[in-house]
């Protein structure tokens, strides 16, 4: 019953099956392996993107702060969500990683930010002219860090009010493909045809070891993004155990049926929470993550049983009447049982 | 006959054999598992370093960066060899850290910095106030990147030079196992019993897939490191899969035997090159890599064959006279065969 | 008519004189000149601080920058309203200078910052270890941007929820005279004996040239900033010229004086306006600025007969009807003459 | 008898009433004042260069980093001689405002580099790749730190070097108007015509209270640079007192009367010490340093009777052989007057 994080599942066996074929013999350094080779071409092929170039870092932290720091400069200011893994969970790597951009925190529902609302927030900057932070970079996450996801539609509308700034998009994808398979669009619909120019492309949290792609659809900055990943001590001498884990991911659709998994799981957990009295959801399930709220009685028999997640917020007690509603966020990876659901399920209605 | 760098070979089975068991179900990410317990028990147990603070990433770049930015201020300078990795191999991924520290060189035979010359430098620092930068830490590359060791009593002057100066020392360890084993002291003796404050303690060039530890055997600046880490993107989410890697490594001492194995390698290569007519070794070979000159036409009959190395300068020519000497650099890994090396020593002497 | 801000004012008379004054002769540079050895003393006894160590710089920016660089850590966040100088004003300096803190944003009427949400936002901040930025220091603007003033007691209540996190307080003083003598206490009891850790003592907005003192009353990281200072490129060699701008300002109590006629003129001018049917002022008047409303046609024929101020927010329009609202700053200086008040607001009332 | 520096001497008068003249009535702020738009006239008149840009800062330092920062990449090197300004009396304040920028400090005898050492300093970076830090700026001291200058053609020689690979060039001119009067040429032929793309233009040093131009011939960078001079605390509010400065340096030649002036009394100090026996120079004077050896009674008699300037090295001691020959630096300014000249020849010949 561990709902904490996605980080904290295991690796599918295809993906450690290409690690131990990887270990073969010797290989070139730094991403001039063959596997990468492949690797590339294959995100190329379903990204429908052949002049996109590609790189892979370990963390999400990496890709999201080597992306930006390509896209802006450090008078410049980032548009993100108030809840944004680049402001709330990176110990401001992004500032680190630009020189010291300004993140503008943009306030909305269910983890999205609305279209007016970042209107405002980009014709606001420069109004002060060399007096403050200039207009920078948007970046949007998909799926949210709320569980719920942006549309094509909706991604497109915001990269376009960007656009008319000359503000280019990111987006934080670490659960890209928990996203991508419940809209039931494209790779690229969801990205460079929604005015994506670069893409933290996750593989984490949903079935690998410790890779994240990134993706620039316009590779003009491509050199000064492999300086910067070299300058960061992000670019790995063994990097054919990247690349494998990569191949793995995009062969036979692996990674879209993980995330279908994980989503399946979320899913299924939600609709047994919402069977309890006096439950209910705090944002919609759209990926593999739960914000639910149930009785404490509930969070005492599920923790006492050794149920692993977080209160959330966290500041909330187990100690206090039984009948209060304490909220959570439940987590699901692609390897989470439906008898550990069931199970969990079970000792939060009792 | 791979000998471009030691980053090319394979991870031994152990370690795959660890991280396969290390993918067993969920374990709290970020270096909340167990195994990162054991690991870090081995790690003070074979320092004989019971205060010691220990951190997993998985470049040396991250491991040097981030450890020197935790012992200098912006405004110092970091005391290193020309050629240290720092300095030549790192894209300034040292500056990046430190917000800017500059790096003052110091010239020596054999990749080693001469004690006279170091004390000049550190005396020199700060002669004019306010108006230059301040005295900062000492980096020492052991095994250096020239092949060569230093001993437990060269570190120990060296560190007495600075510690004079209250300035700290840091260990590049990238290939510290090569070392340890050659010279065949403890590991206590060769860095905090000599003096050194923090090591990087590297695994990726002897066997692992890509880990490094950094060892504060002061651990005052524990929390500042972990900050580091994060800010900088290398704290791992799945973090058992460093763990596991790092905890195989020191079991059964693995990590000896694969330093020892490339030694041997090194040493068997170095004794057959200097069977040729003219050639010669441009350094001792203390470690696993070997500096050697011969005549350009093994050199033309080992690339043509497939062999992998670098020129050393990279800039000399396989065009010209047969019998000009060219100099090489060849590095051998845990599992560098003899009989790679012997056909390798076949085609350069034919 | 000129209420565009109060740095477009002249330099006080008696500064003019000590300029001139300093000019005999030669002089050691960086500070080391007998008038700084002067100027030092009087900041001492005019703070009660005997111990406290005194650094002069040309620029308010700079004066913050430094001085909060000197605070804080990279990774640490500095709470502060909403529309402070070092958020709105400052082209991201603190960032540059700090290495890439964050600046924690806080909201309240009249340009002062809630002790209640202070107290949440330093609660909240660490919630999530080390991922996200760590607390750092308070920065506390007095008279604020809204030309209000907080008390003793008011800046005491917030540096004392900062201090029971172990937060230290800067605060920005780029209008400490003008806060002063509205309040009528000691520069002791508005700063050191409130909690103040470091001030920027302005002098530019109130008849300087260009000088800021940074007065650090806990002298332990007198050196950092001397080196930050140095490094940043604000250690004027000809400092004598600084150092005699201070010593005039303090002599005789000029300071005060400059602010008491700036303030002064203020009232004048706020009362007038609000003898205009529609009029309203938007904050009260504690300081030197007035942020008022009245109608369109006073606006017109104002800026007709060439006064300078702006509009607050500045998209406000001269276009439309006669009688619509229009919100305005204007800003005293010590040299704003009653008649040039007058004048204006003959202008605004017709 | 103040030698120590060119930046102890007092300003020139004729500057001094253009402060007292600029103070009158109000002015807009940051540069917008009628008087900058005169003095950026003159600067472009002066330097044949209609379409450069002009910016005002305080400090060289400031003028120095700002300039290099707009030219060159965080990951990028600067290539300057080992005694310049930039490398060793700034505090690394080029670190500071590159982001973390390498200087590689090339050697060369009178503080010149020698062209055959720049282009191999520049043909080595970038041999490593990304491992590397690659190709960034060239900074000229002109005149430079050992008294001595550059004519246009060595100027374009080495900048010329710098372009075959791309690099620009930055010209360090805190002392430009001593080389210049030196030379004989235009401004132009010591600059862009001789392929200089930034100049801090000096005025600190040479009479005037503490302003230096930045030039960017090329304006392509122009609006960058703003924000960089905000950003690092450098645009002044009251920015008529540092106009008012530049106008009057650049009317009627002033600047070039008093580089005169200075050079002059560097010629007669030379020559007086010349007749010492077995005093001798270090470099040839060629701006207002001088740099010479003469036996110690001669530093002892001159010091007892309060002259001021630096033994070069540093750690020449007073004490010991009379006859024993002791270095020195003697800085001469605008002021230096040919009694203090000849007093201090006396002194140190007797």
């Amino acid at each position: 019953m561990f709902f904490a994080s996605d980080n904290g599942g295991p690796a599918a066996p295809e993906v450690m099956d290409a690690m131990m074929r990887a270990n073969e013999g010797t290989a070139m350094p730094y991403g001039a392996d063959p596997i990468m080779d492949r690797a590339r071409a294959q995100i190329r092929e379903v990204f429908q993107a052949p002049e996109a170039e590609v790189y892979l870092v370990a963390t999400g932290t990496a890709a999201n702060s080597l992306a930006l720091a390509t896209l802006v400069q450090p008078w410049q200011t980032i548009y993100c969500h108030r809840h944004a893994h680049i402001e709330a969970d990176e110990c401001g790597a992004p500032e680190f990683y630009t020189g010291g951009s300004k993140l503008t925190l943009i306030d909305g529902a269910d983890g999205k930010m609305p279209a007016a609302a970042l209107e405002t927030a980009i014709s606001e900057t420069g109004a002060v002219g060399v007096h403050g932070v200039q207009k920078g970079a948007l970046s949007i996450t998909n799926a949210t860090e709320s569980g719920t996801v942006y549309s094509p539609a909706e991604v497109a509308e915001l990269s376009g009010i960007a656009k008319v700034h000359s503000v280019p998009t990111h987006m934080d994808g670490a659960r890209f493909a928990n996203a991508l398979v419940r809209l039931g669009c494209t790779p690229a619909e969801l990205t460079w045809k929604a005015g994506v120019d670069i893409l933290s492309f996750g593989g984490t949290k949903n079935g690998l070891l410790g890779v994240e792609a990134v993706i620039l659809f316009n590779p003009d900055h491509a050199w000064e993004f492999e300086l910067r990943r070299k300058r960061g001590g992000h670019l790995f001498s063994k990097h054919r155990f990247l690349s494998a884990q990569m191949e793995a991911y995009l062969t036979d659709g692996l990674w879209l049926d993980l995330a279908r998994k994980a989503n399946a799981a979320a899913d299924r957990l939600a609709a047994g929470i919402l069977q309890i009295p006096g439950a209910s959801l705090m944002h919609p399930v759209e990926a593999n993550a739960v914000f639910a709220s149930w009785p404490r009685k509930g969070h005492r028999a599920a923790q006492g049983a050794g149920a692993k997640y977080y209160h959330w917020p966290f500041d909330q007690s187990l100690e206090g009447p039984d009948d209060e509603i304490i909220s959570a966020r439940l987590v699901c990876n692609w390897a989470t049982s439906d008898a550990d659901i069931d199970q969990f399920l079970q000792l939060i209605s009792d």
